[in-house]
């Protein structure tokens, strides 16, 4: 993208173009801020499709662009849905998972485009309205400390899951025989197959005064040194909060939870402990903070390697 | 999409959800009115690769979001553009083209993403504002004339050309010989490479009072259709302003010219004259006018069939 940059002119003052989460824009000049962004999900790429439904593929095709809101601390307000690729009954079944999640998030559908092609496209751009200033990757600072909305590596623990007994129809199990899921499992193959955006949550931490904030796609250690590379600053890690039946190297490196990070000045544990359980939220974990030096990517007291998730098969 | 429709919930009074060039929503409660649209194009379906450069793709992708703000009456604001399928030379290359068309009508791209894919997509999502109640296409009355912004046929015409030339680099011609593309020819080749939205006749159009309006991107008569269809009214179109170098049947039924079609009441046609005048536009022409019977479908004297672009190969 850097090359891309130069041919792209710089945001006026007060508005953010490209490199977070969300745009932040003026649609007109005395209007009300509004972030816009766009994510697309690519089958076979961004998800197995033999291991994910057209109706899950519509709802994280929702879900991803309703997590860079969240990432920003917004409220989304509408989307609009471009689908590349799909027949009138698999783009039924796929607009039941984009509905869900417009439904469940109160984002709702108002336009889109439908296109014939050799591969399923799909791809949502989504508008939000923050009422404050939203949250940006950039505002880190040496000291403040860093937090996480939830437990890490339930998707990618949903997916090792899936991978050994496959969707639901095509499995060949007994009813409470070795081959049904536990609800552990059960859960975590819910959490892979429909991602939550952590919307509520990352209005609370706006609010809380977060600094900095980030949504974990690709990892979390991908996402917090994407967060404080873009803040000047580095990070020491301590302890994560692994989802159950997840590993720590999932946790660590697994992505697609749309668990939030954001990071908060030193003195605010007390303040944002209390915001999250007023509104009724779990959390939010403190898992480290930030160091003056950039350079430094520490866990658990020794240098680590900062590796994600790979968008690939 | 008329099943996909029950299962979108309907818009409130005062937006339009679906169905139009664009959505018209609030993105908060007591914002301004916002348009919003989105248009895929796809590489080898909506743009023949061996004969569109990626350059001529990348402004195709924005001017037909553009087009549709054009369409609502409205001025573009920011674009967001999702690319799947280019590495990163050819994606600059596409960029060249999207941020020329963003400079040219001062839309620009806010953000953006990236992903892998064997076949190129540009999905591209706009939003656009409008001073005064947005043109809708359902508004046409019987007795209203029919208005074009310009002539036909020209994208289509330019298609021929190049079909017949190649691109300037695959040429294999000689200074001023028998292979050299005249003026003309030039000119259509442009007009399919580079079409341009409508903008400012858009704006004009909607504040000497269209009452409906469309841009013409299936071809004439499918989009004049399309128009007074969903008006509930029928059309008789007397004569149509051909492109220079365009056939007639490349007017009526070519595509991609991106001019806008407008309705308007019938004592208005010396006012939307002088307001063109004034704008320094040329046109608009008067191609016929809408019927109380929505089956009728006339075209100089004699039933018509609506047709139009195939977009494929």
């Amino acid at each position: 993208m850097a090359r891309l940059r130069q041919l792209l002119p710089g945001a006026p003052e007060g508005e953010v173009w490209f490199g977070d989460d969300a745009a932040v824009v003026r649609a007109c000049p005395a209007g009300p801020l509004l972030l816009l962004a766009t994510d697309t999900v690519v089958g076979d790429l961004d998800a197995d499709l033999s291991l994910t439904t057209l109706s899950d593929l519509g709802w994280k095709a929702m879900a991803v662009n309703l997590s860079d809101i969240a990432a920003m601390g917004g409220t989304p307000a509408q989307a609009v849905v471009s689908v590349v690729g799909l027949g009138p009954d698999d783009l039924e079944r796929l607009y039941e998972g984009v509905v869900a999640a417009a439904n469940e998030y109160r984002c709702p559908v108002v336009g889109g485009d439908l296109s014939a092609g050799r591969q399923i496209v799909v791809t949502v751009a989504v508008t939000g309205t923050v009422d404050g200033p939203p949250v940006l990757r950039r505002g880190a600072r040496p000291g403040d400390a860093i937090w996480v909305t939830g437990p890490l590596g339930a998707s990618a623990a949903g997916l090792r899951v899936l991978r050994a007994r496959g969707l639901p129809d095509q499995r060949n199990e007994q009813p409470n025989g070795p081959g049904q899921p536990d609800e552990e499992e059960k859960a975590l193959m819910a959490a892979h197959a429909r991602p939550r955006p952590a919307l509520a949550a990352g209005t609370v931490a706006r609010r809380a005064g977060a600094t900095a904030m980030i949504d974990v796609s690709d990892g979390l250690l991908a996402d917090v040194a994407q967060l404080t590379d873009q803040s000047g600053v580095g990070f020491e890690l301590e302890e994560v909060p692994v989802a159950a039946g997840a590993t720590g190297e999932e946790a660590l490196a697994g992505g697609d939870d749309y668990v939030l990070v954001f990071t908060l000045g030193p003195a605010r544990a007390e303040p944002v402990r209390k915001a999250f359980a007023a509104a009724g939220l779990p959390g939010p974990w403190l898992i480290g903070g930030c160091v003056e030096d950039p350079s430094r990517h520490f866990l658990a007291g020794a240098p680590v390697q900062v590796r994600g998730w790979e968008h690939t098969f």
